[in-house]
């Protein structure tokens, strides 16, 4: 088999996903990809394979030559404003996020905070406040999932009249994913028992911030977890060391790090970040308010700005997808900006409001090209195009930094241009 | 609600499993590990909530408070001999393990390997012998799965005629589960072009040892990747960076670290580590060689030796279950020592060669208790006890360290037996 034998099923190369199964690729990739040698079993002895290596550490250290793969900052020297860490989704795959890469916003930093002396307190509408140690929490029955965190933030720069130049790690990079284990929210509110006249809880950090966000108890009844463990470590210092609220596929910044306080109330706080910054302003003059649910979305990670293209030939063009209103139920790529689509594979398992790699195999000529994804959710919502998005929300002349302008829950389709030599460029399409 | 009124369903205070659900512990848990208090919202202000906290690192760093949570190592001076790195599972929780806990074992140290010089040949009875760089491998289309990996000798000092004390670090910290992203197997062999004389591959590491194993060719054609990414990220040093075989459910040795070559041969290489390591003699005299497969094994985490029970009261027996055959379907925990047992629950989703987390909530009256689990997996084997399992494979005087005594593939059931004080020990029941 060549690569003129593979049928395509879309415009501009893109080949049916069937072309990934078992065989099907058999022959295809060898005249781009490989080097041909009938000596090929005379390998060449570098120095690592003829002298012992160094000592294994008992809290393992990746490779130096993987010093590049870093979060962004936007504050390294921690000035007193916020700081955010980005996820370079570009150089990782698979389905998740490995802690030290874990996208954080922090808004007084990284506490330090001495798990023996840190406690949650749940007060306010309940029948007997109580105060939970670390210990405490320990011994209740615990759940494990898969959970993506996105900021509502995430894809701000998308708001832009003018495509921004940067790689996904810039655009997207506010979004992670981590398997997540605690105790049910649900349990903890039960043991306390709910006054019937409670309709929200207001959860409070213990970083010097105080960050506070108000929660329907709807949801904090419903699939909430206060989350001890993170990828099956304790939770990062970033991420909300030793204990923080988890709201699967809401709103990051409502996800409470380092709580200490779950008050019960009748109505919501209206604290600074629920009345402020995450309240946007539409094209209608309205407030775009407790608009909690981070929405279907879906980016490509490969290719993307930064991972030139090397040559024509065959190639798997791969993202993520999620929601937070459940599984992702199908994955669209185009490679000619729109006008043709074929299904990609997606990545067993599916889990609900949990990232979900697609893939797609892809021969491209040497042409340019715009590639696209477009996921869809169990509960029929449709990533919107970016024209769709905009007329109900808005766009922006700059990057926005206050709510005067929209910059929440972007989550339109995300176009990236394939240059004739290779480079990756974002692009409107 | 009081903790009287859960209903046991086995032997020494065991619960149905439906305790576990929603709402069923409300108020149970209160007596015993909670303070109440009525001025539980008057929270003093630590100092980490009184000034900013630390800076947001470009890779991150966990707590200082989690320092002693590391893989124990045999040979910390890395001494010419075997090192061995293994997990501290009675410290994590969920369902896979963090890059930097992954168990290692290594022969020659953790290589520092260029991964753009790195080379990755297939030759032997091929059509075409075909040499891969790292570059060349990622356009190819790629797979993610959860594995486990395990060590054949994972479990080997319960081998011993007396039960030694040590913890399930000690005990079963050879093996690790991870998300292994990479290229599958059979598409690589597919593309060089399998002669049909081919019956088994061999494959070499890069490290200075060079170590080898065959593979029978049906399970590279299977389920077998060529792993590039682990937990999302690539490889670590220890765990075969930058690329690693990887064999879901058979002994860990053979899912060659570093891999440089793969030969397709028609008979395997009778290497050092088939031939004599993982070759053991059984009680009748004859080797038990080329066995591949992890059987299906569970161990419980929690409550387990170095975490004593704080009280009487309720508390969470939890612990993982996997088997190289497939999906776990079934686990049963006991109280008693196996007089009485009880179905665990299973955190989902469950998958096949996976870490599954088993659950069960058990009221401890404060007497003595012997913590059991056994575990069945959807291929119908079913984890032995003790004594069935030595009285098949043999048992042995001391830890072994040749291959003259029987020290592989222990699955069979282990006990942690509860002090009246709450510590626990490791016994034979």
């Amino acid at each position: 088999m060549t690569i003129k034998d593979l049928q395509p099923v879309a415009g501009n190369g893109l080949l049916h996903r069937r072309t990934l199964l078992r065989g099907a690729l058999a022959g295809a990739m060898t005249g781009y990809t490989l080097v041909r040698t009938a000596s090929a079993q005379k390998l060449a002895d570098d120095p690592w394979s003829l002298q012992p290596g160094a000592a294994v550490p008992d809290y393992g250290v990746r490779s130096r030559f993987e010093k590049n793969v870093v979060r962004t900052l936007s504050n390294p020297n921690a000035e007193a404003r916020t700081q955010h860490a980005r996820t370079p989704h570009h150089l990782l795959n698979g389905t998740f996020t490995p802690n030290p890469l874990h996208f954080v916003i922090s808004h007084s930093g990284d506490p330090d905070i001495d798990p023996d002396k840190h406690r949650l307190v749940i007060h306010g509408l309940v029948k007997q406040p109580l105060v939970f140690t670390l210990d405490a929490l320990s011994r209740y029955p615990m759940v494990s999932r898969m959970s993506f965190i996105e900021c509502g933030g995430n894809g701000a720069p998308l708001f832009s009249k003018e495509p921004i130049q940067a790689t996904v790690q810039a655009l997207h990079g506010l979004v992670s994913c981590s398997e997540w284990t605690g105790v049910s929210l649900s349990t903890l509110l039960d043991e306390a028992g709910i006054d019937p006249k409670a309709k929200w809880i207001i959860a409070e950090g213990a970083d010097a911030t105080h960050l506070s966000r108000s929660v329907p108890l709807t949801k904090a009844m419903d699939d909430a977890m206060i989350a001890l463990y993170q990828n099956g470590e304790r939770l990062m210092p970033g991420n909300g060391y030793p204990m923080r609220l988890l709201l699967p596929g809401w709103e990051g910044n409502m996800n409470i790090k380092w709580v200490r306080r779950i008050q019960l109330t009748e109505l919501p706080a209206m604290s600074f970040y629920e009345a402020r910054t995450y309240t946007s302003i539409l094209p209608t003059g309205k407030a775009y308010q407790f608009y909690f649910i981070q929405e279907v979305k879906s980016f490509i990670t490969h290719p993307s700005p930064g991972l030139a293209l090397n040559g024509p030939g065959l190639y798997e063009i791969s993202g993520l997808a999620y929601s937070g209103n459940g599984r992702i139920s199908k994955v669209m790529v185009s490679a000619d900006g729109g006008k043709s689509w074929a299904q990609a594979a997606l990545q067993a398992p599916i889990l609900s409001k949990a990232f979900t790699r697609f893939r797609m195999p892809w021969r491209w000529d040497g042409g340019p090209a715009v590639l696209q994804s477009r996921a869809w959710d169990e509960a029929g919502y449709v990533q919107p195009t970016r024209a769709e998005f905009v007329a109900a929300r808005g766009e922006s002349s700059r990057v926005p930094a206050v709510t005067a302008f929209p910059n929440e829950h972007f989550n339109a389709i995300t176009s990236w241009a394939i240059q004739p030599g290779g480079e990756v460029r974002h692009v409107y399409a």
